[in-house]
């Protein structure tokens, strides 16, 4: 069983775009540890824009990274205007285009904003024992009164990396999950149907 | 393949909720009609309040209703502040308590407010062709590069009703789906995995 973390829309920021929006020289100031090693939220929030609408309050995830990366919902693509794609972290070439404001300036990122894409993460003893690799797509259920099937969930096999599903607001509000839920792989493949027999 | 309707929140109303709302005697104005025969949105809008936060320009679908209810999804439980539960249209005993306010007046009702369960509306000749019957509950896959299959979702058989999968917001955009994509009943029961061999 492999536990949920349920990411809310947040902001990765470069250290050149985090000096536009914070002050040059602004360190991001630790505010907790994420339950992936090295990864932290931090006590920085930005203002996100787009043509229709406006995100307050959003959260900056540390450290800084080569590239600034806006991770948002669908829901919030509606709010803000924002037509970002679907994608796995990292991949943001041809992305979405959103300007962040923060206290001391305001940046307009050409592309980087995205609608992260669901995604495990596991260490390579956890990935030995689902039978999976890194990159490989998988089946996973969540159970309860709104039980799904996700398909093709990305997995990820790093040393660093804890045992975690990562889902988005939109689908863990449709699906009823929270974090520390646990889901299940459906092993060996795509679900087909059992006929009646 | 059954055309999906994506559901806003929205309010039906009895006739004595209606006239405190907006005035004794007071009649629903349409708007439009909607795709299940006999059912229309109407211009009346209502706020709804809850005891952390507020909505404001929720629709009224009509006819009135022997009972006033709402349907908001779990994005508005947060916003809200309130604990709805999951139910099928019309199971109201023991649901949330919410406040409604109109341009004459406000009223809390004591039970009425929930998270309606996905549920597909199809004609008997549909039930015929998918080999269901009225409240069975059938697998559903959506596609797409946010694929689903959504469990245990309730078929509602009746003459007047037009085949249709109806979803909330939180589930149309976990999927990513829109009014009228396709979704399709999977045959025969559970889906179980595929044995590699």
């Amino acid at each position: 069983m492999i536990p949920v973390a349920v990411s809310n829309r947040h902001v990765h920021l470069s250290q050149k775009d985090l000096e536009i929006l914070f002050g040059p020289g602004y360190q991001l100031q630790k505010l907790r540890d994420l339950s992936q090693p090295g990864q932290y939220a931090c006590q920085e929030t930005v203002t996100l824009v787009g043509p229709k609408g406006v995100l307050e309050k959003v959260r900056v995830l540390g450290p800084v990274r080569p590239r600034t990366q806006v991770e948002i919902s669908i829901s919030d693509c509606f709010k803000l205007g924002v037509r970002a794609p679907l994608r796995d972290s990292g991949d943001l070439d041809g992305s979405a285009p959103i300007t962040l404001v923060g206290p001391v300036g305001s940046v307009t990122i050409p592309e980087g904003c995205i609608i992260a894409a669901r995604h495990i993460h596991m260490s390579p003893a956890d990935a030995a024992r689902f039978g999976v690799k890194d990159r490989d797509k998988v089946y996973v259920r969540a159970k309860g009164p709104r039980a799904v099937t996700f398909a093709e969930v990305l997995v990820r096999v790093h040393e660093n990396y804890r045992l975690e599903m990562h889902v988005d607001m939109d689908e863990a509000n449709a699906v009823g999950l929270q974090n520390g839920d646990l889901v299940e792989i459906i092993p060996g493949g795509e679900p087909v149907v059992r006929r009646w027999c």
